[in-house]
């Protein structure tokens, strides 16, 4: 069964080209990108000014084929997809919760953007500690690349 | 421009009607559900049991439009729908962070789990604190509802 999705707007950011990337918000502290919103959409931003994350999905749109084990950049060894961030899934959804900074008409200026220039936006949530924040956790294979995101930069594996 | 998805898999969960199902996971908390993912997918699971907490997105197959305004549950006044939760959004997308506990084969057993039984699985993504957790919030019209959301249920406001 197939499920059809449109874009609500379109995420603008300082990156071009997949290489070079910071490859989560977290290594994207104070990078500056905006959301320009599709206008009949507009009515839909009421009040989402009074949260300071909010969550974006969106379209991994320079991925064009899934893989069901990738090699993530926080690690040389290859992971199941799903135990990953990587883009290369069977539906290529991103989620990034970055900062809202204002918000004028249909444009949001938000921070520690970690998305390519252009992406397509399929939704916008606001992000709720209460709904979205666990402690106790475990990261598997993830324990050991912990505090290196900040550093680490996307290459071309994904391209 | 139309993006097409198609389900992974399918969530299981207690709950066969949109009435009085809890509206958060927070309010979900010992419930049990599963996930069975469609066969060819299986290999992508690899690794992912080593994470505590998985992000879950699927389809809200049961909202047919969407709304620009919409009074949720843990108000008595509408919001832009962006700035809530609710299903009835633009793309119909539902994001939940479950409790892993055990993959059997295709199967995924989760707790805290409050999504409508049957519904499409559409990504799961490994819920990592370093990348999903931002302290030092606002979170707008919501703050007066803080601690409401877990005893709170939904109604068929949105059936």
């Amino acid at each position: 069964m197939n499920f059809t999705f449109q874009a609500i707007g379109t995420i603008y950011s300082p990156f071009k080209t997949l290489e070079g990337m910071p490859i989560q918000p977290t290594g994207a502290i104070g990078v500056q990108g905006k959301i320009v919103m599709m206008p009949k959409y507009v009515e839909g931003l009421t009040d989402l000014e009074g949260f300071s994350h909010i969550i974006l999905l969106y379209l991994f749109h320079k991925s064009n084929e899934f893989k069901l084990f990738v090699t993530p950049f926080l690690d040389n060894k290859p992971h199941g997809v799903f135990a990953t961030r990587a883009p290369m899934r069977p539906n290529m959804i991103g989620l990034s919760i970055v900062k809202l900074q204002s918000i004028e008409d249909n444009i949001l200026h938000i921070e520690n953007v970690d998305i390519l220039n252009g992406t397509p936006l399929l939704d916008i949530k606001p992000y709720v500690p209460e709904f979205d924040q666990y402690l106790d956790t475990r990261i598997g294979w993830l324990e050991q690349a912990k505090g290196e995101v900040d550093n680490k930069q996307s290459d071309d594996r994904f391209v």
